[in-house]
């Protein structure tokens, strides 16, 4: 008999993974060409060439006791020095190998950091939408989530966010650039948030730290800067994760970055690199941390998940559909034209699978992941098509 | 402010963490040359070559968006049927890929599948000496562990195990070849909890599963065969890791097996791979269990342990020390002829760190990691002999 906790955890399962699955199975009966699967943010760019080059190297001229060996559970010093000495070049922030915790993915870093802070019954204020997985991971620590709205644009609105913090909110978890809308977060809105934060820090005399999760980073469009979120509020706790940077999701690679301004810093940093260790993940993938540490200069083809952005976003505004642009991430929000489970099913019969956004905190809206194939999705738009006619739209 | 429980964890720390560091500190003083550190198990036989080769041929041939993509949160397909066709041949068990769920190496195992079973106050049953991190895996979960224990050789006292199984009992976690006594567990022992297991659930009308954490199933000495543990027991879940087999501690990989025979099986498998995720683990790094895949029947140089095991006990023993012989692992106890803090404290005198067994719940020994150079162990004699000497043995 399986915990009662976990038995609702498998019946409601995950939306997306759940989608990816029947994707697949789909595509063993009508055949992969035939099926248009925009339900998982799993990069379509390859990996930077010179990540390959960087393991070989590595396996030519390590040892393999060190190279395969456990690391501090902090990670290798040298690979956290990289990683601060390149954060400080470009933000102008002054991070020593200290501050950097080597982490197994960003879901890694958002765990062992709320594993630090959170006593149980205190408050983690999300900001709508955002990714589902954030509320799984709070429930992981007995702690409760908050949710605070978002403006038309899917912005932060600031006088919810404002008006849901307490006493008890220890976290504020913000994600920018947005999954799943593709929203770019402002100089302006970080501002205020940080003006609120500290404000409320003083009314309430507690700490606040905002933990900003950034898969995404690297993942900006039209020229516009995304800002350095720890410029806005010095109590702010980077998860970062190389999956989407350097397409490398597999690989379970990030970072926690926890300055030294924070409020009680060297003690979260202590205890979070005790929270890699007994939560079970004892160190970041050795030879993983070594390879992204020769890479940190790398970049993904942004301008391929662009021409996709631009595609499609033009494509099905064409088609009658109303879509919100991204400027970063590669998803892209489209209202649905009837009830939102309703349509995702209807999508189904046309073989193209999308992810509804009451999961995210946003009803109303399909998540379309166009970090696939050019040729897939030009491939998709007769099915676009037919399913817009169903819909009786344009 | 960091969590309470945090706060603890932080005071209380790891042992063998901060002894590890404290080498480390001294070596720097002294010289690395002049500090026998016997704290950490990190590996010191070199990984098999195939596995280098193994990833160069991946590398060469695979596309990068399936190497280094997000994996199903079970693993590979390719790599579960892998393992499981490796574990018919060799112990005539007949696992499916559906049986085995690739994990961020056993502490993610671990974790996962406590998760998987663990309601908030249920109990699970450790046998003295076990692995310290173990508390803390179990705590993770807002459970209870409780202590059955061993005889004078180590070996688990069945009347006392039996007497310490209740009705809240759910999990009995084991370790064999054990962490940090050397000791392999006899058919006879296994097949003795396997019948009081099975009476026990009868007797209480409860499912008990039989957690095996089996990190050093390859490394037993004298030509002996490590049971096989499923074959004792119905209800037996494998926590495989190839850090030791392979030399890969830093890698963090492993696996859960979880039969078909086991009770609630098809959704302790759901649950297990929910727990990969909703922990934060996504998946086991995608390179590396493409790679290990390639290196099932590969081996480490267990002569070169076995050959520091023999001179270690034989030249501790002519010492004066009282040991206990390993019959598998890379770990020997000893035990301290005064009080073990002051033995720990009085050996860092000669720069020999060892860790004490109290954190392993027999205290009274030294655990001495002899899984390093046997230079290192030969070259530390002068240092055991001046130990000896201030004890007054011999």
């Amino acid at each position: 008999m399986i915990s009662d906790k976990m038995r609702k955890n498998v019946e409601n399962g995950s939306q997306i993974r759940a989608m990816f699955r029947e994707g697949k199975e789909m595509a063993e009966k009508v055949g992969a060409e035939n099926v248009y699967d925009f339900t998982l943010g799993n990069p379509y760019t390859p990996t930077p060439a010179a990540f390959a080059d960087a393991i070989r190297t590595l396996l030519d001229t390590e040892d393999t006791t060190t190279l395969h060996g456990y690391t501090d559970n902090e990670g290798f010093p040298d690979v956290r020095q990289a990683i601060a000495d390149n954060l400080n070049k470009r933000f102008g922030s002054h991070y020593t190998a200290h501050n950097i915790l080597m982490t197994v993915g960003a879901a890694c870093a958002l765990n062992c950091i709320l594993k630090t802070l959170l006593n149980p019954g205190e408050q983690v204020l999300f900001i709508r939408p955002y990714f589902t997985e954030y509320r799984n991971y709070v429930g992981n620590f007995d702690a409760e989530y908050v949710e605070a709205a978002c403006d038309k644009d899917f912005m932060p609105d600031l006088a919810d966010f404002e008006a849901k913090i307490t006493p008890k909110t220890k976290v504020v978890l913000i994600n920018t650039p947005n999954n799943p809308s593709g929203v770019v977060y402002t100089p302006q809105v970080l501002k205020g948030m940080g003006e609120i934060l500290e404000k409320k820090e003083k009314e309430y005399g507690t700490d606040i730290y905002l933990v900003s999760d950034e898969p995404y980073r690297e993942l900006v469009y039209d020229g516009i800067t995304n800002p350095f979120v720890p410029d806005y509020y010095k109590n702010t706790i980077i998860c970062y994760s190389f999956s989407k940077s350097l397409s490398l999701p597999g690989e379970r690679i990030g970072y926690l970055a926890i300055p030294d301004e924070a409020a009680d810093s060297d003690m979260m940093i202590q205890a979070a690199s005790v929270a890699i260790r007994i939560l079970g993940f004892v160190n970041a993938p050795s030879l993983i941390q070594k390879a992204v540490a020769k890479c940190l200069d790398e970049k993904t083809d942004v301008a391929y998940y662009d021409r996709n952005r631009k595609f499609l976003y033009s494509h099905l505004k064409d088609l009658g559909f109303e879509c919100v642009m991204p400027q970063g991430a590669f998803y892209l929000l489209m209202k649905t034209p009837m009830e939102e489970a309703d349509f995702v099913g209807l999508a189904k019969k046309f073989h193209i699978l999308l992810v509804g956004t009451t999961s995210f905190g946003a009803p109303g809206y399909v998540r379309i992941a166009y970090c696939t194939s050019y040729e897939k999705i030009a491939a998709s738009m007769p099915a676009f098509e037919a399913l817009a006619k169903e819909c009786k739209l344009g």
